[in-house]
């Protein structure tokens, strides 16, 4: 069992196929391969819009380069507390932009209100050139919760954004699972939803390595292919970079993997909520679970080795849980089962008998 | 025919297996897979000291996050003007470096002598703060010119380096071609001869993307990991990266494949020699031979698309053949007798009747 | 009456006395004259400690360059969130650095407090490399509300961060406001309470341009002043910088200044604090008040064109009034009488008086 | 005597009156003050065209300044070899940018030729994104050498440069000397010659402290003051610094101060152009005489300390003398009688004496 991250996860077979199928005698280097050049066409017909396809080699990376396309070294890029960008890239975004600042928004379920966002922009009185010039907005889709903003979310922070100026940037690492969940075009929570620049991540989803910065509108192609160079993510053997993002095109295999993924959250999320004393603190609308349990249970996980990472250091115990297109639905049963029983039967905890006698 | 670059070479049959074989389940992410935790210590056996070892995802990331190590933001990094860190990384070293800047070095055959960058650094009078400070000196190994430093030579330029108080950084995006030709152990060119910092590149050698920056001599870890992380080449899915990089020292595939290279950049350069107005430009050392030919001849590689770069814009005409570890016998024999026939064939040229009629 | 800022005061007549003293015949450039090479004995004996001092053109410049000695690209600040580094240098820090992040600690009256900042240390987990890594505090002294940290409130924050491994950086803007109110030696508030690099202020305090980064334990002095160069900030002509900070020295001129402007916002506070509905909102220790005042107050602040800016968007209306050495008591006099009239005769108001109608 | 530089040199007494005037009463800070707000209308009318007036602390901060606006984070930067921003500022072109390389061009007497320059642009076929993008060119009015670009000059490299849609960057630390030299408008050797950014500087000619970035044509004043307040170059008390740069405009303060000096240079090569085995290097057309001797003219300038710097390391040995707004007549002849009495008088220098012996 390892619910720890859907980086935890290998390499689906279709992706693995479609590597070995790339393979194929010589290729020009740098992306003027075939596949590389053709890169742009498929996620044009995905995403129904001409799209500019820049791949390198981590959503970091992804999330970086976009970034510093949308805002200068004297911007400030406003993103949800609990967002990749915010906590968990060290300083990516900065590095890339040469400077800029994350200011955090609040909000619940890690997702931006749209309210919110304007309130605090407009209770900064910008002072030029004291303060930094409010540059750009990251929505994290789906969030570091497991929850999806639905196009009309997206919408509305758009348009704050837009009307201050404002590029918007969508943190796609977990693409595939929101548009699972919502049911509709890709169309419509990006480029039709506002988005200018997209982090479309399909390692979580099952790929090897499949990281691209998508641009929906004018960009400067030039500066985006300087950037990457320069941050050391122009891949010479690019075709096996853009074969794994093609791949998981055809026959839509993103949603095939990512479907199960859900799926596997959508049980146990049902399974833990029946659990006595246990209560799922944000709603599952992607493939992670996040649930607070008794002690007990939060021992019995442990001792398991269920691999979900602890998210707090209070009781009652959080726990994040991940789940993959390679998650067995038995792993989650027996998740479950192992929940209900440590629920149900508390006294017979080892250490709390311990602590009895 | 391509010998265009090693680059657009495939990924060799054993690697892809490794690959393979690595996709076994799950794993922990970001390197702390049993592979990625086990690797240095088969560097460490490599070049026979301990050393540290940070899979990133291009030449490009490892010489510049290697230089970032050994480089303050106002140092100045001496490397020959045909190195790859001074034209062919758009800034990587600036980048990482946070505005270091690679002050350039003539030499013949596209190695730096150390006599020379004595003499340059010695005649540039260190007036603290108003010059950049010499911080590091890189070499590229095998250079740019398919030509090879010797135990020796690296040794001669690191006394340089170090009476200065300047670190020692190798470009070893083909290091195991200059292994192959010189025949001696890794340690012997590395850390034996005073590198510091190693940029360990086999993707060209037939890797999918494996490259690593390698420390020998004490090194802020946490920095490099942090670094790193920042530059987004902290690989989610590290396990396959890694594996990449274990699969070469295994019965020293890497040898295997560079020994292939060589060989053939051997047998082209002894046909071409032979061929009448053909000359060879600089000492044919690892994979790259490059070579002066006559008009009828260049017109006779590009109508046959053997795929070498043409290098000049003058005549006589100097093209770059690079050799892989795929390159057939077949094609460099081809490649011979289509320039022995051109040259024998001056008069048939074409272009060539034209100017005459 | 200008109440606006420190910075709109002007020169005061001994530091024009002392650049006019400096400018006799030829004196050699970049800090290599007679006045900047005695700077540092002169710092030493006022901080009664060795220190190293390097004049820069602007307190956000001497804030930038102590923090980038502090901390690495991939660090994190830890500031107040009205700290001048954290709102009002438009990423100067960040840009210094090279991409450090500046984070926000809340707390009463502008102040840090070393348990707040403990706590949020604390509270999260540091995860190298993913998180940026904790490396340095910044105080204000005084903080930009006009409180002062006592000698035990700033070793309070020095061992919080000390514990940690991190560095204390005072950002000394308004430091001789500081040192009138607590009546300490600058030893005290300084290195002896674990301060590592001061930001040193005496522009507000009645200099033309006079600030400097003053380093109390090891530094890389040869990297303070490669840094400063590449900033811009190492003046040519300095003899005229380093002999106002001399100047403020010399019998204790700093201390007079100051002292007016504190005695100032005192009166001023007084003569507030008695006036109906008007209330004082943080301490006043140094040469500031921050005062709410009823709407008629604040329009009769306005039609008098006392200069103070508005501090809040809503009722009741919040001023900053800020002393310098030049404060004249009849202009505190005065605005008090005006706050007094107004409030005592809120009928007579011009627009309250239409509303009514 | 002091020949050491024009920055060893005092303050003008118009510039320091200039100073004292601004100093009445308060004003607002950040350049919102009268003279700041006149200063970009005094510009335009010296420049005969609308321009844009950024002060900042320093010549290097200003080159950093303006090359930023001019050069994106991969951009280079074509410059002399010679250059004050390739050679002096500590790589403050690449802090500013953000990384941009700056590549050096050769040239007789300091100076680009139109011709190598186009030469050089040429010969480096730019693979996007692998080479930097050339962006900029910088060239220093007068030279570093004290020679001087004609309006014909500036309008070759222009060309060049906007063919390739660079831009043209003007380093004129020494601009005034030239002006002086030439006898022309300002115009003409700026925008009209086709310079896009000038960095003008008084200090060298008698200010304390008065550099400002010019923009001639359409800039994002924003973007420029965003850039120059994170460099830490916004001054807080700017009248100060924007009464010296108007007080230079006064009655063609500039052109008198400059005169003089150039002038003193002149009388100077004059006297010792006549001087046996001395030889002037570059033609005498700014502030600056370079000038070989035999060892025992060198001996005795050293011995009557003339303040002139040795500039090379062999024999004959090279000094560079500058004079400034205030040298001396005086010192001019008795350096010149120096020369002559050591230069006839070989025999008696004590060394040779000593090594005949």
């Amino acid at each position: 069992m390892n619910f720890a991250s859907d980086n935890t996860a290998g390499v689906a077979p279709e992706i693995l196929a479609a590597i070995k199928r790339a393979n194929e005698g010589s290729a020009a280097a740098y992306g003027a391969d075939a596949v590389s050049r053709r890169l742009e066409r498929r996620f044009s017909d995905f995403f129904e819009h001409p799209v500019r396809v820049f791949p390198v080699a981590t959503g970091t990376a992804a999330n970086a380069l976009a970034l510093a396309l949308l805002t200068p070294p004297y911007g400030a890029i406003y993103a949800h507390e609990e967002a990749h960008v915010a906590t968990d890239e060290c300083g990516a975004p900065e590095f890339f932009t040469g400077g800029a600042k994350v200011v955090t928004v609040a909000g619940g379920n890690a997702k931006i209100a749209a309210k919110e966002l304007a309130r605090q922009l407009d209770a900064q009185v910008a002072r030029v050139p004291h303060n930094m010039k409010p540059a750009a907005v990251s929505l994290s889709q789906a969030t570091e919760a497991g929850t999806v903003y639905t196009p009309d979310d997206v919408a509305a922070v758009a348009a704050v954004a837009a009307k201050r100026g404002m590029k918007l940037h969508m943190d796609g690492a977990r693409l595939a699972n929101a548009l699972v969940h919502l049911g509709c075009r890709p169309a419509e929570i990006t480029w039709q939803a506002g988005v200018d620049a997209l982090s479309l991540g399909f390692t979580k989803n099952g790929a090897l390595a499949a990281e691209a910065v998508v641009f929906f509108g004018a960009v400067d192609a030039d500066q985006v292919a300087y950037r990457r160079k320069r941050g050391g993510h122009l891949f010479s053997k690019m075709r096996y970079a853009s074969v794994q993002l093609e791949a998981m095109l055809e026959g839509e295999l993103w949603r095939k993997l990512a479907g199960h993924a859900n799926a596997m959250a959508d049980a146990l999320a049902r399974g833990l909520r029946a659990v006595p004393g246990a209560q799922i603190v944000h709603p599952v609308e992607a493939n992670e679970v996040f649930v607070l349990v008794p002690e007990p249970v939060a021992h019995a996980f442990e001792h398991a080795q269920v691999g979900a990472h602890r998210w707090n250091t209070g009781t009652p115990v959080m726990f994040r849980f991940v789940t993959a297109f390679d998650t067995k639905l038995a792993d989650v049963r027996r998740t479950i089962t192992i929940a209900q029983s440590a629920a149900g039967d508390k006294g017979s905890h080892p250490r709390q008998r311990r602590r009895r006698a």
